[in-house]
């Protein structure tokens, strides 16, 4: 199986969910939410993909960079390069159930580990989708991240315990799942969290704790005081709000005011290795991986899963050779020229 | 009845007249006046959409606004959110008649008592068009606001005698119908205001007297001085004058010099609840909402007009707690980042 | 016959050359030079039409200006607005012979005059061209305009000469054409002309000279000191070198350098009265018509000349009423908002 | 033959390879490596041409450059323009073989002389290529330009000698090749040079050194200390590293920094005579011509590369006098308006 086979094959099992186009842009998807697209619009997730392609990378190749090192750490743990697998549920509604929601949780988690690196599971309006996630983590040793929906705080924290037992790496909330009002409905009530609250939740686990969806640098401080150890930058992919600004226009920006401090990895429109390197520029840890995993995790599995991160790997290794950067825990701002805002 | 079949139903009823795209820009309908386009290429209309969708929400959700007050007052009325519907006539030649003039006047008027708010009717070149709206509110208990086309100062006052006797909250005229020089073949001339026209208007009632059609704000300046106590600022959908700037990029300017002494409405390309939060944020009292109710009394009458104010308000309310506001009547400027000039 | 039909016919005779598309702009006919495109890529005619595109119109309609007055003059003749019609030949290989050589320059003539203006006759590689050119100008008793190609000094005198005794207003050369190099071919060369070349050509005649093709403050002021009596800032309609920048890029520049001595014409995509207000906001005195004049003299002869000039008269005058024009001798430059650069 | 019917041809014979679109832009191949497309997105090819054509040429006629004069001269030849022919190589799976590898060299190099400038031959995965290029060098007495792929320096400068062999004009790399991670596979692995490396190679010979893939000032400085004769400013048609800058963007600082030292060649989305003159008035020395050469030798051979370096300098003649340029060696940078960067 290699990387053509892998998206021909998701490209047919998620017909009407996902295109799996040549620009993953979100202008084929707009508006399906659920689906693979942006809310409204779709504004938000297409924002995501176009402000980080304005980015320029700088060629370079009068230079000793020859044999780049990718390895890096995260909560303790190696990883083969600064990509992490993003949580995401709902493979019935958001991908056509191409892939059941147990087999997506094996298949990303097993799919991180054989890859060298580390992926995250997710929360949603069915609470067992959380669990099918933290089995999988348990499964491969621990090694996983539990991404839970801002519930009330009590019921947050009796699923960080779920995961502790599940010997995860790290333990947070996807704070911009605030205004999905639906999951009332299905009595899981989520909203915003007061300093309060999320000092409280930071509180209740000795594990690194992650807050995913921060998108300015106010609310960055907020995390960094209740002690936070992980921000997200992210919009949630462009589906909880349409019109908001993109990851790359405000990473550089919280990175330089609580980067000392805090673990800053980001979330939007990473589709390749050159991705990877942008954000790492921008001064990101970590980059989370969403898209491209459910095509591997569709199209190919467990090994499609890996597949895509190998690409990923490979991609990222040879824009290293070509902008001339040895290890990727120390990219130089200098390698990209910024054509962010408007 | 659900949004899906209002749209659905207008859709197939206004065929050729309306696509009821997904994005409502002004494209499909370019230089369909008559009709539901701008004049013209249709680049004011396309310009008031494309300029409003630029402007980008600042998502937050550390903070305490987890249960929005939508409500707010106009004229003395309670509202139960800022939203208002614009006045539009001409069913036949602008929709196609899938409602007709009195229907149409009908469901705009009481599907906004329904929902909590205040509609408004317009006038045209067959004079029998405002007398119908007038009949609506009379029936409604005075709940509506009647806006005059700028005819004769003499014909305008009769008409806002009327309008007083059907018990109207409000009257006012469309200042920038003073280009439809068609009516003038009907016998029903139009054109613009000196200050002195002006000041007669407001000084002949004691109904609140809007003008709707500013955008600039010296003009703003000019309704102030004359006592004008409410500015619609608009470019009438872009269907008046091609290659006018929009709403969104003159509203904020006004606000600042005229918005302490005279309420300031905004009109224009409004499609959804994070629209209206847009406008407020940029200092507006309320917001007129045009396309998305035609399609609304076209594909579900009263009830369909229903159905999209509630369909505002349920997205201004989800938008409110992913951006942090407690109250529509004191919303902060801090909640958005413009890029609205070139 | 009326607007529609006349396009309509147009659009019918000229398949294949001209599409008469709802948006006149340079995409349709990219690359068709012979035809009525802009040459190479199209990129010149396209800015024409997309820079002067850009520009706002401030709506006003609070003021006493209820019946604006349109006319002017130039060279001594009253018109009856600013607009004026370019200088055209080829009616063969650009437009298809839908109407002949002949046809074309008396219907332009005539049409002119039937709308109250004035029309230019231009020159080609066929001698010819000019000659019917002058004999409807000398038909219509002198009321035309004679633009001659930038050949030898010699040559250009004696069409000075003819034009003289055809009675024409005015005379002069279009001097962008300086790199028709395919006039060789027919043994009527062109180029570049040296100051002291412009200058003699100046002093060779009573008549009003004029330079058509200037596109810099440099060259305009090498006009006004040879004597020029009124510059046409023009690219050719992007026929002649691609890439340019546009008329409305430079004019304002060139108003304010030498418009005090020398009469400002321009010339590029005016497509509506709307056009010709902004191009007056920016200081010329009076705006070509090319590309609609077309359309009307294919689609209805000297009539439909008459009918594109009157649609534009009442195009204007409705747009003086919404910016609260008086005159169109005294335009202000604050009716518009500039977005011209990029 | 005319240039038409080359195109023709090359159309047809390149199906599926190259559309030989209207605007050579780089949407149609877009991620055709191999093939003729840009790399990843093709966004660094669409850059090239993108920005290349923002830059406005200021039209001027009145002047005296009436016979502009075109030669120029490079490493002690004497050109009839500054177009040079860029190295390409692998027919089979870049252009379907339409020509085979050794005719695509004798076009390429024979059509050159042809048209009295010069070509350049190129490396690839496939040692052959090179030899095959230098037989056509040798044939032509030299005439010619050895590029080859930044493999270990001892195969470089194997290389190296036998383009001094063939009697080659000068010889270079193309070091933006470093990252072709498959010509490992072909055991002839390329990669980044060091300072010292580089310095070697142009110690190792007597002949001209070009460095071809150089896109900052930074590398350009490197070349100039390392004893550099000629820079190729070039991102090698957007082929290896996706999202870079465009040449333009950076090829005037880099004549500013280093151009008094060093020759500098440009290579990048030239597709006419009138881009050569912007690259000319950016300060280049001279331009390299790709993609349109391709459709020369495929579409007429021989007779069609020297058909299409006619044309560049027939309308290159023709815009310098639009441009009042009296010669190539002598550009001012006045006579473009630079809207590069975003």
């Amino acid at each position: 199986m290699d990387i053509k086979e892998v998206k021909k094959n998701a490209r047919e099992k998620m017909k009407g969910f996902c295109n799996v186009c040549n620009e993953c842009n979100g202008i084929w998807c707009a508006g399906k939410v659920p689906g693979m697209g942006g809310c409204g619009t779709g504004d938000s997730f297409k924002r995501n993909y176009n402000k980080l392609k304005r980015i320029r990378l700088i060629l370079k190749t009068i230079h000793s960079a020859k044999n780049p090192i990718l390895e890096t750490s995260l909560w303790g743990e190696k990883l083969s390069f600064p990509g992490i697998i993003a949580p995401i549920t709902g493979a019935s509604y958001n991908f056509g159930n191409a892939v059941n929601e147990k087999e997506y949780a094996n298949n990303v988690i097993n799919g991180a580990v054989d890859a060298g690196t580390i992926g995250m599971v997710g929360d949603g309006g069915d609470p067992t989708y959380l669990e099918l996630g933290l089995k999988a983590i348990k499964k491969a040793g621990g090694k996983g991240v539990a991404i839970i929906k801002p519930r009330d705080n009590e019921e947050i924290i009796k699923r960080i315990k779920m995961a502790e037992e599940a010997g995860a790496v790290a333990v947070g909330i996807d704070i911009d799942g605030a205004g999905l009002l639906t999951m009332a409905l299905y009595n899981q009530p989520v909203g915003p969290k007061s300093f309060k609250d999320l000092k409280t939740l930071v509180d209740s686990t000795d594990l690194p704790f992650i807050v995913k969806g921060i998108l300015s640098v106010e609310e960055a401080k907020l995390c960094q005081r209740a002690g936070v150890d992980t921000i997200v930058v992210s919009n949630h992919g462009g589906r909880v709000l349409d019109d908001t600004l993109a990851p790359c226009e405000v990473l550089n920006e919280i990175v330089k005011e609580v980067g000392y401090k805090v673990n800053i990895l980001v979330d939007g429109a990473a589709r390749n290795g050159g991705d990877i390197l942008k954000y790492l520029a921008l001064g990101a840890k970590g980059v989370l991986i969403g898209r491209p995993i459910i095509w591997g995790a569709v199209g190919g599995g467990q090994e499609g899963v890996k597949i895509i991160l190998e690409q990923f790997k490979n991609e990222l290794y040879k824009n290293m050779i070509l902008t001339g950067c040895e290890e990727t825990t120390n990219i130089s701002p200098r390698i990209i020229h910024e054509f962010i805002l408007d």
